[in-house]
């Protein structure tokens, strides 16, 4: 075991520059980060980090006690997630420091926490009953329903003569699969026709959200291979229920689909009963559901998932906005980095022309590198003052605010950084995977920064039967379990469990030895990452690690 | 102003001992606290406490932005509340004690956190989707739907002759409110019969659920007055909503009516994945819905609400779940003492005969006695091994435990203690709730303990026009912003800013005076219950707040 005296890691920031995103649609367009940094390669962190696969990342999960499916024992249920112990602890550490960072350490930021089942009303004003929908087409035969911007189909047309002799239609993948998917389909209907091996021209898909109606009379549903789908019909994505004793249709209610309309209609009581002047925010996080048809990518994009969003209020007026949006998307890109996640997998993604809300003056998203593509993370929108008005419309009272310098009144602009719980945990479950050698022996381990890391430390007697080592080693742990999560592990070959904790991304291993208790040296404090050891006085443990911990 | 040079307070713990419950139904026999310490008298409390009626609750909720009813612009939805900018702290700081003392304080007790819906099977094996009803009635006229347990019916019966002459039928309130409602109806249908004068006798109440087919045809609905009522019908508690993309029936699903199902179905997987070993507990704080059809008392019965559980895994066998069982009960009295519940307004409920369930060995309420009455805090229930049982025959996966040292395989038992974070918040705002007399005048004070109150200190720079005292001031500040939720206040009169901290419940006033800044005397800080000031150096300020809110 080589011990250094002293040894400082850097977390969570990496010298690698955001990524510039890759327009996906007619409506996104790309843009540099703003505040890159050229040049400096970090060469350990790359030696030692690399891409998993979400096989890996899945299975990890459910082994480590990260996140099961739900209800697994049911067979699952998709589209729900349960968090196991590590887990809920990582998530409940990355809601705290969004917290702290964004409410309890900024004077201009207050929090709520409001219901997930509201007076419907509420999305009746807001749009959601009305817009928040996709369009699905449902197939007659066997009662399954698509989006119908994930359902492609094509014509089928004679290279000889250009004739149409019918349609082929397939479900969203790669282009290899559709298209392989696409020619098993017409070769079935040249077959049918008695056209075998006539030569046909390449796919043309298109969604069929644009097939005519005539086409559609053609078009064979993926699932029953035959011309039964109907036309696309928006599906709400909201989750109904009904609430309370009325036995008639009266008492639809709706699970929300965000927590941000929880805190527009708080508005005013928010306002009313403390103490903040324009500009401020109200930050919430809580569940939220939508009944996405194909939910996919693990908890990427789950029907049950948990946000955490700011609605910062500004003055009105088109030279007010740029500079808050702008701080807001530093202030949010910081944050994501001190929670660990590589910068070399992140990316700025601006939405322009119709990948904006019509409402909007500007979004832009902080994508990142998920091993299933650049995706997604958080969004920082400026919304003009088009939720407060929706309100003041639809419930008949004013959400304006008096500015009392100015004498002013006004319907408040906002600003809305919007990162999901879920999503940001399973970058952080990415960035976090790594692997390296040891003395020539492979070892897998998660580079979880110490703020968010599940368990902070693991407190290690070198061995289990000499009762000095274990009651100094137990006197520790329990000192540090009244601040921090942190485990006891006696049993075992020292080096088998510090493999042990680094599988489960402890950043700390504490060890009492013969020198702590014979030599009054200190303990030895391991530092996962680059596994070197340094001696800590017993009075210095709990400094250390807050320091690397809370950062004071 | 006067300032002593030292000051403890004790939060918490109060002398006075829990109180015994009087016996609510058949099924519920009280019985005196095991460890009552009997006598002493807290003077100081009590002649600041009192018992605030519910509607001082409720508007200084709302004054204070502690809790709103929600979607209030849209006039509210019965049942579900919002909380602001200080019950959303107070909320947290709740739900952080309890994880911190029952999870990451322990090394036998670990977290998950699981979806609020489940696969929907779950709640057929828990016996929820058969069981988990209210019986009601229905009033076929107006379409109303009242809880069978809540309405009462009587005859009307006529002194000289005994003749039944009809039915009275009334929704449950008090005594007073019942009987002059009924009066009214005899009196109408005396008038109806032409036997206006006669004298009737004392009415004798029944709950309609007891009513017999032939009375039901006579009974007139609360609602329309005419016998319209429907026979009682056993009426689900959960919410049902549809899930994905099926167009048919076959997709509905629960939302989860308690956090307890979400535990045991991960049973295996967290056994699994964690290193735990029999005795063992898996705990939780979520979400879960219940639609009460008569939500009433604040937020003490709401359809919305938290709750955090403990499923504490035991082996078999009768004589080992008593010594389990009065563990956690002891230790749940501790930790809702630890939060500054009044101890002389909580009791206990022992469950027997008919009040307990089938297959549960005991159960015990905490009970608190709110505005309202004396009602369930909390239960800490022995459940055998029925959940995992029913959840083995379910699902065909057999959930047992295999113990090494015994070489034994068992289904295991469970400890099950269950609080609800709502509440509890309301426990703790009537202990908190007090007021005094500072100098002739009155004070209205919220008192909560310095572990979960919203705002842990308010920094106070003694003039705002003054550099030197606010740049110092300003620097306290700042240092406390990283760990605890402060505030700054420099505007009004000192006496005025303490005020203003002493309502919303801040436990200290730290305050930057010329003495701080001239003599190097450290700042005062002042409590909120005495009124007392001390001086402490400014190196010691942290060290004294932790002390006190953290306990180290």
């Amino acid at each position: 075991m080589k011990i250094t005296t002293m040894l400082f890691v850097l977390y969570g920031r990496q010298a690698a520059a955001f990524s510039t995103r890759m327009a996906r649609t007619a409506g996104v367009v790309s843009r540099p980060m703003a505040t890159a940094v050229d040049g400096e390669a970090t060469q350990h962190e790359e030696s030692i980090t690399k891409m998993p696969d979400m096989e890996d990342i899945v299975s990890l999960c459910k082994r480590r006690g990260i996140i099961f499916p739900s209800s697994e024992i049911y067979n699952g249920f998709a589209g729900f997630y349960d968090y196991g112990p590590l887990g809920a602890e990582l998530k409940k550490n990355i809601k705290e420091a969004w917290w702290k960072n964004f409410v309890t350490q900024r004077e201009d930021v207050v929090g709520v926490d409001s219901s997930i089942i509201h007076n419907p009303t509420t999305w009746k004003s807001s749009g959601h009953l009305d817009g928040f929908s996709d369009p699905m087409v449902d197939c007659k035969e066997t009662k399954l329903r698509f989006r119908a911007d994930q359902i492609f189909y094509a014509p089928v047309i004679l290279e000889e003569n250009g004739e149409r002799v019918g349609y082929v239609c397939v479900q969203e993948g790669n282009d290899e699969t559709m298209v392989k998917d696409a020619k098993k389909q017409a070769k079935a209907l040249l077959k049918e026709k008695d056209m075998k091996g006539s030569k046909i021209e390449a796919f043309a898909f298109k969604e069929v959200v644009e097939a005519t109606e005539e086409e559609m009379a053609e078009i064979p549903s993926p699932a029953s291979g035959k011309p039964t789908l109907t036309m696309p019909r928006d599906f709400n994505l909201m989750f109904e229920t009904r609430v309370g004793a009325a036995v008639d249709s009266d008492n639809i209610a709706y699970l929300r689909p965000e927590t941000a309309q929880g805190i527009f209609i708080n508005f005013k009581n928010v306002l009313g009963s403390s103490r903040q002047k324009i500009p401020f925010g109200i930050a919430q996080i809580g569940k939220a559901f939508r009944n996405e048809i194909t939910p996919r990518n693990f908890i990427f994009r789950s029907r049950e998932f948990e946000q955490m969003e700011v609605e910062y209020f500004i003055p009105p007026g088109d030279d007010v906005w740029p500079e808050f949006h702008q701080k807001w998307m530093d202030d949010s890109k910081d944050f994501l980095l001190s929670l660990g996640l590589r910068e070399d997998l992140m990316g700025w993604d601006v939405h322009e022309g119709d990948g904006l809300a019509h409402y909007a003056r500007a979004c832009t998203d902080i994508t990142f590198k998920f091993p299933f593509g650049e995706q997604e993370l958080m969004g920082i929108a400026a919304r003009g003052n088009y939720d407060l008005t929706q309100h003041t419309e639809g419930s008949g009272k004013t959400l304006d605010y008096f500015d009392d310098q100015t004498k002013e009144k006004y319907i408040p602009h906002c600003i809305e950084p919007s990162l999901g719980v879920d999503r940001l945990a399973l970058a952080i479950i990415c960035s976090a995977y790594a692997e390296d050698e040891i003395g020539g022996e492979k070892r897998n381990f998660l580079k979880f920064s110490p703020k968010i890391a599940p368990i902070k430390a693991v407190v290690l007697p070198l061995l289990k039967n000499k009762e000095a080592l274990v009651s100094t080693a137990r006197d520790i742990f329990e000192k540090l379990q009244q601040r921090y999560n942190v485990a006891w592990d006696a049993t075992g070959a020292i080096g088998r469990r510090y493999r042990r904790a680094d599988e489960v991304g402890v950043p700390f291993c504490i060890t009492v030895d013969f020198e702590t208790i014979e030599d009054d040296a200190g303990v030895t404090i391991r530092d996962r990452d680059s596994t070197e050891q340094i001696r800590v006085p017993l009075d210095e443990v709990i400094p250390y690690l807050s320091k690397a911990i809370d950062g004071y």
